[in-house]
Parts: C-alpha cells; structure tokens; sequence
C-alpha cells in the first residue's frame, strides 16, 4: 500500500455512457480526512504514428464536440471490448487514413488526465505502409480528412494550434528526436 | 463553420462537480444523421518544468484516485476561476515544491483528451529558483513528496512507469531536446 493511498469509503455512479462513465468516490485521506473524488472510467485507446516512404507524417483532421473545433492529429481511436492495443492501431489506422502496416510496435503509453480520468492512450510506430484497395471505412459517426506533411508543415501547424493535444505534440517530438521524418 | 461542425441540437447536464462538470449532446453530423457526445468540462491546468541550479528536475509523487496507484510527474495543478495560468504555475509550484522561480515562461499548452474533455494544460518552464522559507502549503486534500533527479533518473521512471502521463512525457522530451538538464 503506498503511504499516499486513499481509501474508498463509498461509491456512487452517476452516468454509465457509450464511451465514459462517471462515478464520485467517498474517500479516507491519508491524514484521517475525507474527500470527494470525481472520476472518469475510459476503455482506453491508442494512438499512431504513421511515416510514408516520402517522410510524410499521416495526420487526421476531424471536428471534436468536446472543443467545438477541429482537430489535426495523429490517427487514434478508442479500444473495443477485450480488444489487443496493436490490433485496434491497425484498425483505426486503415479506417481513418486507408493506410495498412508492414509492422506495427509499441513504443510508448501514458495516461492522459490522471487527475480525473483513467484513459490510457498507447502509442504505436506503423512502418511499411500500403495503401488499401477501397480504403477508408470509418466509424459511421466519424468524419475525418488525411493529411500527410513534413515534419516542418506539422510543427507549423503545432504553433498556429491546429495541432493542439498532448499524444500529437508528444508523437512530433518523438519523430524529431528519432529522425523518423 | 468547419465542414466537419456538429451542430448541436440538445444538451442535456448530467452533473455539476467540484472540478468536473458532465452533459451529453444530441449532434447533427455532416452527413445529417444524428449522434450523442458525452462531453467533460473542465477548469484547464497547468504544469511546470523546473530545473534546479543542479540540473535536477524538480518532480512530485502523489496518488492518483482516478488510477488507483501513485504517480511521479511535473508538478501541475487546476486552474481557479478567473486565475491567470501563469499566477497559477507559480502557485503550484510554490505550493507543491516549496520553490519559487525568478521567471515563469509559457512554453506550450495543449488539449489532454480531445475525444471526450476540454481540458487544456497550460506548459511553463521555472527559472532561477529559490527554495521559500515555510514554503509546502498543499491543498488541504493534497499530499505529495517532492523528488530532484536527474534526466536519466527521470527516464528511468518513465522506463519503469512510475512516470506515466503525458504531459510529464511531454516535459521530459522538451527538457532533452532542449538541453535543459
């Protein structure tokens, strides 16, 4: 038990969704105090990053309701029950930008906002690209556009906030670092 | 309007937390079909990348309810209402470390989890610290240990996943990339 661990005392859920729940926790502080905890249960996800025999970077641009904007970031996508991370990297990678993998590798995960939620996002180097016949089967309530720029095009973007999440920002360090594009 | 908008055709509050507010959106995709959004509010954070006299990144330990585990990450915390993101890093900083910088500089933000909350962080890098008399005046429902490592001590955590989130990710390829420590 880590000495900083919070007892839960009670549990209430308050929404159970299509994506997220929602429940508030009663806990014992390691002080002797209480408090409440409002937390998020996410199935998880994974994120992709995807370079072109060109060294362009495969980018996505999608509306996200949460911002009322559009995004542009790396293809990614939430996890299916019981679904394996590198399978559900495949899968959303061909459903958003009709691009299939000659490998796929696991190279980082972290969690997103352990503040409030558990979503934990991994991330994945697709290497080997083909482009699929047909193609480009999203989800049906998900509108995307594929993008694939220089890396000196997506740091552009980053500083005009088209790009503007955390696992995109990681992903572009990771490519300059590595030299992958 | 983005060609991608979804127009939103009901809201309906689902909850009203301390720190998170919860509602599910009726949307009208492009397309003219209909979908629901279950969409968090959130205050916004910060976070700062402190680097001692040292060399030694300035990181803080504490339990993370929405995980059920401790983490090692850059300290950080939310945004009151009204307050200034970089009034916020320094107050953190001072609050959780027990240092107080010379400088404060905004370095980058960006969106934690896109696909479900508006939570946006705030990145400030801490320079010419000094260590305040009395200083560690956390939150009454805050505990956490302060820790100064260095780079490759820090890559060591994130190798064993004690660090693992990521905006402390994030920091730690900055702080490389830009020769910080």
């Amino acid at each position: 038990m880590h000495k900083f661990e919070e007892k839960t005392t009670k549990t209430e859920s308050i929404f159970q969704g299509k994506v997220i729940s929602l429940q508030v926790d009663d806990v014992l502080l390691p002080d002797g105090n209480e408090a409440k905890r409002e937390l998020i249960k996410h199935p998880g996800a994974v994120c992709v990053i995807a370079i072109t025999d060109e060294k362009k970077i495969i980018l996505v641009e999608q509306y996200r309701k949460a911002l009322e904007r559009p995004l542009v970031e790396v293809p990614a996508g939430k996890l299916e029950a019981g679904e394996e991370p590198s399978y559900c990297a495949e899968r959303e990678l061909e459903e958003e930008t009709g691009y299939r993998p000659g490998s796929i590798t696991h190279i980082q995960s972290f969690y997103t906002s352990p503040g409030f939620a558990d979503e934990l996002v991994h991330v994945f180097l697709a290497e080997g690209l083909k482009k699929v016949e047909g193609g480009l089967v999203a989800d049906e309530d998900e509108f995307v556009e594929l993008m694939e720029v220089t890396l000196s095009e997506a740091e552009q973007l980053a500083k005009d906030e088209r790009i503007f999440d955390a696992k995109t920002l990681w992903a572009l360090q990771y490519i300059r670092s590595n030299g992958l594009a």
